[in-house]
C-alpha cells in the first residue's frame, strides 16, 4: 500500500518491548515510517512490515517530520538524540522529537535546550499501560512540551494510546510519569501483602482477588500482576529493573524539592532487595518474593 | 405495598452511613425489614421507609430469618449478637446472622462458634465499595459461612452488592476483608505521594491524575481519593479512624502468622499520626496531610 501524501513521515528509534508495537501501530495506521534500533535484529520484523530501515538515528530523522524515540534511560536518550550519529545530525528544523523513554524531567530538559538551539522541538511523552496497551494502541500519554507541538503530535499519540493529557512544558510528562510510578510501584507493594495474607491464611488468593476487584480496592495492578505473585510467574512484561530505575528517579525529584515520600522510599529499598536477589529482569511483580521472605 | 409473602422476614442492626442505605435497598426490593440502632435518632427515616422498628436486637430477631448487622467493631457486635437484649435472646434455630461489620476474624469466629450451640448459624460478610457502592447496591460482599448459609443468603446479597464471592468458612470473609483494607489502605499511601509530588513540581494534579487513570496506574482509590487531596476536602466518607482500626486488625493477623507486611505498617504509622493530629473523623485521604508534612 502507498501511504497516503497527507501523513507526515514519521520516525522511530527504539524497538525493544514497548517501542516495537508502538512502532507497528504507526506503520498499520498507513504513515511512513523509518525505524532504528541498536539491537539490528529487532529491525528486521519492522522492515518485512514495511517500515524503512534507517542507518542511524540521524538518517531516521533525515526522513521525518516527527521522530519517537523509545529508549531505556537518560544516557541511551542522549545517545540516540545528541550523539555523533544522533538525531540532532540529521534533523531538519521544524522535526519534532518526541521522547518515549522513562527518564528525570531534568534530564530531558536539558536535552530539549539543545536542540531548541538548532531549530528542533522535543516534547517528552512517556507512556503507562505496559506492553498490551503499546500493542492495542490504548497506551495513556502524559506530554510535555509547547502547545504548538503538541496540537502537531496529537494525531499520531491517537493512534498510540487512548488517554492523552497535555501536562505542560518540557519535563511535565516526564514529571507526570514519575507520579504515575509511584502510585504504581506503591500500589504493587500492597497487592503484594493483600495476597501473602490471603495465602498464608489458608485462602484461595485468586477468590479473594476477584472479590477485592469488586470494591474500593480494584485497581489494574491487583488486576494484572496478584495473578502473576499467586502463581509465582515472573517471566516478566515489565521488569523490576526499569521500576527500580524509576522510583529512583521519583526519589531524587522528591529529594531536589524537598519533600519526603515514605511508601516510595519502602518500595525502593524493597526493589533494591529484589535486584540483589538476581530479580532485576523479573516481572516487577517479584517484589511479592521479597515480602514474602 | 404489601409484601411478597416469598419473601424471608429481614432484620437490620446498626444504620449508620453504610447500614441505612443497605437497609433501604432491602426495603425497596420488597423485603419485610425490622431494624434497630442504638442512636434511635437513625431509625425514623427507615421507619418512614417502610421498616418496623424493633425495640431491641433481640426483638429484631424474632421477626426475622436472616438478622443483618453493620457496626463499628467487635465490642459492639458482641453486644447486639450476645448481650443481654442481643440478637441471640430472640433468634430461632434456623435464623441466620449475617454480620457485615469490619471485625477480627478470631473474634467473629468465637461469636459464631457460641451461636452455634444455640443453632444459629452465622455469616461474616464484610463490604467494600464505601457510602456511594451501598447506597447504589453495588458493594463487593465477601461473605464466609456454610454453603448452605450462604445459599439461602445470596438473593439478599444480590440486592445489596454486585460482586459476591464466598470466600470459605465463617471468618474468611473478614481475612479477605483484611486483604481488601491491606491492598486499599497502601494504595491511598501511593495516591498521596503521587498527587503531592505532582503539585510541588507546579503541575496540575487533576491533569495529571486524569493521565494516570488512564494507564497502570489506575484504581479506584486514585479516581476517587485524590480529587479530595487536591482540594484538601477531608469532610469525609470513610472517616480515618475506621480504616486505623482495619490495618491494626490486619497486622495482627499477620503477626499471628509469623509474616511481615512493611507498607502496611507504614501505612499503620501515618494513620496514627493522622489520628494523633485530630484527624480521626476526616475522611482517610487525610492521610495525605500526614504525608504533606
Amino acid at each position: 500500500m502507498e501511504p497516503s501524501p497527507a501523513l507526515p513521515s514519521l520516525g522511530f528509534v527504539g524497538l525493544g518491548a514497548m517501542g516495537a508495537p508502538m512502532a507497528r501501530n504507526l506503520l498499520a495506521a498507513g504513515y511512513p515510517v523509518t525505524v532504528h534500533a541498536r539491537r539490528h535484529v529487532l529491525v528486521r520484523p519492522l522492515a518485512e512490515g514495511g517500515a524503512r530501515a534507517g542507518e542511524s538515528p540521524a538518517d531516521v530523522a533525515a526522513h521525518s517530520t516527527i521522530v519517537h524515540v523509545m529508549v531505556t534511560d537518560t544516557a541511551a536518550v542522549e545517545e540516540v538524540v545528541l550523539g555523533p550519529r544522533g538525531i540532532i545530525q540529521g534533523a531538519q528544523r521544524d522535526t519534532i522529537v518526541v521522547d518515549h523513554s522513562t527518564i528525570s524531567p531534568s534530564g530531558s530538559k536539558r536535552i530539549a535546550e539543545r536542540l531548541r538551539a538548532h531549530g528542533i522541538e522535543m516534547m517528552d511523552a512517556p507512556v503507562s499501560g505496559g506492553i498490551d496497551g503499546a500493542a492495542a494502541g490504548t497506551l495513556a500519554i502524559m506530554a510535555g512540551g509547547s502547545e504548538e507541538s503538541f496540537a502537531r503530535c496529537l494525531p499520531v499519540f491517537r493512534v498510540l494510546g487512548k488517554t492523552i493529557v497535555h501536562i505542560g512544558p518540557n519535563g511535565a510528562g516526564l514529571v507526570a510519569k514519575a507520579c504515575n510510578q509511584i502510585a504504581l510501584i506503591v500500589n504493587q507493594l500492597g497487592a503484594a501483602e493483600a495476597m501473602l495474607l490471603a495465602e498464608r491464611s489458608g485462602l484461595d488468593p485468586m477468590r479473594v482477588k476477584e472479590a477485592l476487584m469488586g470494591g474500593f480496592a480494584a485497581s489494574k495492578i491487583l488486576d494484572v500482576q496478584a495473578p502473576k505473585m499467586i502463581r509465582r510467574d515472573f517471566s516478566g512484561k515489565i521488569e523490576s529493573r526499569l521500576h527500580y530505575k524509576d522510583i529512583l528517579i521519583a526519589l531524587e525529584m522528591a529529594h531536589e524539592l524537598g519533600i519526603e515520600l515514605p511508601a516510595s522510599a519502602l518500595a525502593s529499598k524493597i526493589l533494591t532487595a529484589l535486584q540483589q536477589r538476581g530479580g532485576a529482569r523479573h516481572d516487577s511483580a517479584a517484589v511479592f518474593t521479597i515480602i514474602d521472605s
